[in-house]
């Protein structure tokens, strides 16, 4: 079993975060990474929602930024009931549960937004793919832990002793670390060319060019060779 | 779908009652049953902590015993984490949730015990089968709410509506026409700019830039962006 990181964007109430820590540990994960949680970290209500589970609330992460939490990791999902206007593959609880338990190489995690808004659309972006549950359509506000602890129960399920895949030619996934020094470099080089002229376009159009590079499947080694196009491209060494 | 009832035998806390009203809601559960609640019925906690399922909570029936609570019931899983002396068929939840879907006549309930003991022997023999939740074998407790909803969530799975990628909607696979162009466009930029230099390297090079973009599974609309990005950065229109 690969073993995702759980990263809780802005989360607001220290129960509910003691609570996904439990039903984490329920089904073996044990990453859990906060972003900016709004009631500062420690909490004091962590604690005694996590009924026992206080080994995951110690070793956790606080970042500021959801770029920063998700730095390390190849494959990233955005937990979302929100239909979102974005070209991203969307994938089912179990299906995404299936490809997490099986990934032979990297790493993945799942981002869940704050309890009252959900993930922002700058946040579901830097996500390869939109990850929701199947619910009954005329009440379907799940709580936070609960689906944390879905996402854990259909990661566990079926544990097989994962059978690793010999490392084939040495090129691994891109990390998010590449990924956002590709955002960064293209991003920038397009600014300085009026590519994001009229303001009031830049953010869709960010989001279109973020979704396009994120939706590839790029390598390590291809985001390396697609940052010496763009030098040629710029005419910068 | 057969939606089976929600026995909750002797529930201690109006919280975890209502987030179980909740949960079972969420995957269109309505037939809440409590035998014998702790503190009473109603209970205050349980309206807050049902996040708007309040219709479940006032629907809930209360029984004296489990024998009343599932007299009408053709069909009984008690849903216990503890192995028991006893012969009697078990089932993990998700075979159990796909008996249940698939009922075709009489309907079916689960029993969840008290949060601090589980259920006692005497309710367990009045249930068919012993249903049971695969976890975590060092960190064995679940939520009884979690529980209830993941037996929910299981009886649901398949009733999904299917998400649609919106990517589905409009946009369509790039062709080998589109992607010939990219070729055909990219190509001719780096060409210009030196890119392929030295000349012994240019079949190499070529072949790592067309392997990574076919690998790239970009949209039609995916590729119309990035030629679009091309022509900002090399500066022509």
């Amino acid at each position: 079993m690969s073993k995702p990181a759980i990263i809780l964007v802005k989360p607001q109430l220290g129960e509910n975060i003691g609570m996904a820590a439990r039903a984490m540990l329920n089904f073996g994960l044990d990453d859990l990474r906060l972003v900016a949680p709004r009631d500062g970290w420690p909490n004091p209500d962590a604690g005694p929602a996590c009924a026992g589970a206080d080994a995951v609330l110690a070793a956790a992460k606080v970042f500021a930024t959801t770029e920063e939490a998700i730095a390390d990791l190849t494959c990233v999902y955005a937990a979302t009931a929100r239909r979102r206007d974005m070209t991203k593959p969307a994938l089912g609880v179990a299906e995404a549960g299936e490809k997490i338990r099986n990934l032979s190489r990297g790493r993945a995690g799942i981002l869940f937004g704050p309890e009252a808004s959900g993930l922002a659309n700058a946040d579901v972006v830097l996500a390869d793919a939109i990850l929701s549950i199947p619910v009954n359509p005329d009440f379907s506000s799940l709580n936070i832990a609960f689906a944390v602890g879905l996402v854990a129960y259909e990661c566990f399920r079926g544990e097989k002793a994962c059978v690793k895949a010999p490392d084939e030619e040495g090129d691994g996934p891109a990390t998010k670390t590449d990924m956002h020094a590709l955002f960064k470099h293209i991003e920038g080089e397009l600014d300085e060319r009026g590519y994001f002229h009229p303001e009031e376009r830049r953010t869709a159009k960010l989001q279109t060019l973020r979704n396009l590079l994120q939706s590839s499947g790029f390598s390590h080694q291809q985001i390396a060779t697609l940052r010496g196009v763009i030098k040629a491209l710029t005419g910068k060494k």
